[in-house]
């Protein structure tokens, strides 16, 4: 006989552990099914963010950064070291045990909040009396019935036409994240988050790394005063990143990949990596989910189609994260979560779609909220805008890091703050209080009249707010 | 003849260079006065932060933080060092340079601002036609007369009766920056942020060090469950902390200091080590003010007593910083400094004493903002506490550093946030989007439902406001 649950959830990323785990604390009975496994075939909750994603690219970025201060640094602070060398094993082990240290985490937490993990792929298997038949497949072999179903997919990487990831010379963020050698060529494709956190990575353990991009802007996403900071800063660091490229054939061999491309002035190129990342984008994993058993709909791009609230054209069918439109960012996928599962229980969540921060874990670190200026102006909307450099921050001399800037960007009319824009040291964490003060729609006045403790780099937000009216105290 | 300011400030320390900005980008003729030389005896200002304080004690903490990874947690990452070594001399000339950067970053200041900078002492001379007959005596020699004055002399380190500070064996804060060797055996009288701060650079660098407090609770200005963390760690790290001893008799030689004490279980101990720091607090530094010539009136502990908008005695007189009552921190000075400025030129400057936070640099950090659990209890206020270790946050577990908590403290009744207490990596950072909270009255709920971005170390905050109403995802 079927299981029956209140709410079953479909993928234990972000987006759907935390709704299994809300759902469950409301007094819901709770489902939640993933397949992902781990190296032992065990399960490995927490979807790409926590196994080839945030996560994992945190660690060895944390690690890479260490190498690059002994290689590079340490000598000022006159610190001495003979012959610094890389266990390359050792520091993806130990990325790998961070991964499963998440991994474990949440099968505690749905232990903890009495939510019942399937391990298995989850598929619609029909309407029936009750709600919704579900099916699981894979190590588990299970059939469930759900009053309400949360797909919380979430998304693939996107391949270059013709050019399937083998994960040994062309990779996706997965294979990027356990290269088992240093390259000493490292081609990528696609300069955004993924490309340029994990060409990073590679560049600071000794590969000589080539980024392509499309777009003719570098991070078009970003505020363009920060993607032009961005781009001379990771220049600097010796990523040789060309924007307005055109991919040409790409072939790969078992041990290369040979790249031709059109350069932005229109020379013909050739480029010979002995690995090739490929970071063009994401698309929406719904794979093997049965959805048209159900008639749940899919959009134009094949997303999840759903409104503001996550709702689908089903009823108490729901969807949040990657598989449904907006940013692909964890946060984003858990604030959905949260909300969704609150909905399910007659609440009111709610998601501010307009305060959901983005971060690029690079050195230094990019972080955004709100809007940018080229936005604004197209926009038409009048606007002031005060920037401060880390240069000019005490702490960030202190550190020995004082690279980018602070930026507010307020209405000209009422100062609220409209969007503010981080490159430098934690910026991944500075943004924390610009989310803040934009939730409660506060002005750059505001932050600019709040005391912030010294010596912190937090310090700049306020002297970026102080100079949307032209009076810095420290620059 | 006399030149004439609307404002002289007396003293370039955080609370000084910051008033003659403000006051000068409001219009006014500003001057201010500061004595503190650099080596070649050149001008040095921004007073005990800049020079012996906040600033080089951040670059000393950030190099030694270097050496103790590279000696401990290097090996987990893959990174192999052959021979750690440290030059000090490099290290410590690495501080200075930040050091001068600072000076250097306020006489730039000054000039951009139009501020005229007195290298000497400053001292009142009587009241004249026009308001305060200021003299300036030392590099420069000159009679002001101001409309206004701003006393902002700062503090001097407390010495122990008896022992004075020779700064080669006994060192207060300045002489404890500038140690030229490793010393064996290191003692440091006080267990309070200063202390700590440089007790823990000194035990990175190799020292063995001893840290003896006569208080019977660890840092009993923090929040106790920090306390209590932080004197696990710091005693795990190394550091020997003992508290409710009783100082007796301490004895300096040229070469080392003999302190005889009475421990807390009343047994008298001897200490012998090569070099002790006295930190037991700090004092207001009102010498060769001439006060008295205009009547000047300090208090019982030798401040100069203002009322709240720093307002002292006599017309037009202010005094701001650690000169005044409330805590020695340079934030909080430099929001005195703003504020008497803005008041001076009639507009209503404000300081928010109950939202100035606090740091304590040691790794990991410790920063607070509000109440915390026992100034709660004794005023009787019904409280909700909530906190979350860093062990459950996934960007601690990518740092490779996940000691400690976030705690979120909120009325029971109402939810606002009474305070925010955060022992771990960063915490100093981390405290800005508490202070902004708290600003607005926000309550713990807001915190819990605004979007913070993933993996950061703020998701600790967002999750120990989740625990105020039992409600965490995460742990």
């Amino acid at each position: 006989m079927s299981k029956q649950f209140d709410v079953v959830v479909i993928g234990a990323g972000p987006g759907g552990y935390i709704a299994a785990i809300r759902a469950a604390q409301l007094g819901k009975s709770v489902a939640c099914i993933d397949a992902w496994q781990n190296g032992q075939g065990g399960p490995a909750p927490g979807g790409t963010c926590t196994n080839v994603g945030c996560i994992p690219s945190k660690a060895l970025l944390q690690s890479s950064e260490h190498f690059e201060q002994a290689n590079h640094h340490f000598a000022e602070h006159g610190i001495e070291v003979k012959g610094v060398s890389l266990k390359l094993d050792t520091l993806v082990g130990r990325k790998n045990t961070v991964v499963k240290q998440n991994n474990d985490g949440i099968l505690y937490l749905f232990k903890k909040n009495k939510v019942t993990f399937f391990h298995g792929k989850g598929a619609f298997a029909g309407q029936v009396d009750g709600g919704y038949a579900i099916k699981v497949t894979g190590t588990t072999e299970e059939d469930l019935v759900a009053k309400h179903v949360v797909v919380a997919t979430g998304s693939s990487a996107r391949e270059l036409p013709g050019l399937p990831f083998d994960e040994k010379v062309v990779l996706s963020n997965d294979g990027a994240l356990s290269i088992d050698a240093v390259p000493k060529k490292l081609g990528v494709i696609g300069a955004g988050v993924i490309g340029l956190e994990l060409g990073s990575v590679w560049r600071r353990l000794g590969a000589e790394v080539t980024v392509l991009e499309a777009m003719p802007d570098f991070l078009a996403v970003a505020d363009q005063q920060v993607a032009k900071e961005a781009l001379k800063v990771l220049t600097k660091q010796g990523l040789n990143i060309q924007t307005g490229v055109k991919i040409g054939d790409v072939k790969a061999t078992a041990k290369s990949v040979n790249v031709s491309y059109v350069d932005a002035k229109g020379a013909e190129q050739k480029l010979a990596v002995d690995k090739l990342i490929v970071s063009i984008g994401r698309v929406p994993y719904t794979g093997g989910l049965n959805a048209e058993s159900v008639g749940l709909q899919l959009d134009e791009r094949g997303f999840i189609a759903v409104d503001d609230d996550c709702k689908t054209n089903l009823p108490n069918v729901w969807a949040v994260g990657d598989v449904v439109r907006g940013p692909m960012l964890a946060h984003k996928a858990e604030e959905e979560g949260v909300a969704v599962a609150e909905r399910i229980a007659g609440q009111h969540g709610h998601v501010n779609f307009a305060t959901v921060p983005s971060v690029i874990y690079t050195s230094p670190e990019i972080a955004w909220v709100g809007k940018n200026e080229q936005q604004l102006k197209a926009e038409g909307r009048e606007y002031k805008a005060g920037s401060f450099p880390f240069m000019a921050n005490g702490r960030a001399r202190a550190l020995g890091d004082t690279t980018g800037f602070a930026k507010v960007i307020a209405d000209a009319k009422t100062d609220e703050v409209l969007g503010v824009h981080i490159i430098g040291p934690m910026a991944s964490e500075l943004i924390s209080e610009a989310v803040t003060i934009m939730e409660f729609r506060g002005a750059a006045e505001d932050i600019a009249r709040i005391c912030h403790a010294h010596p912190t780099l937090s310090e700049a937000v306020k002297e970026a707010a102080l100079a949307v009216d032209k009076r810095t105290l420290n620059f």
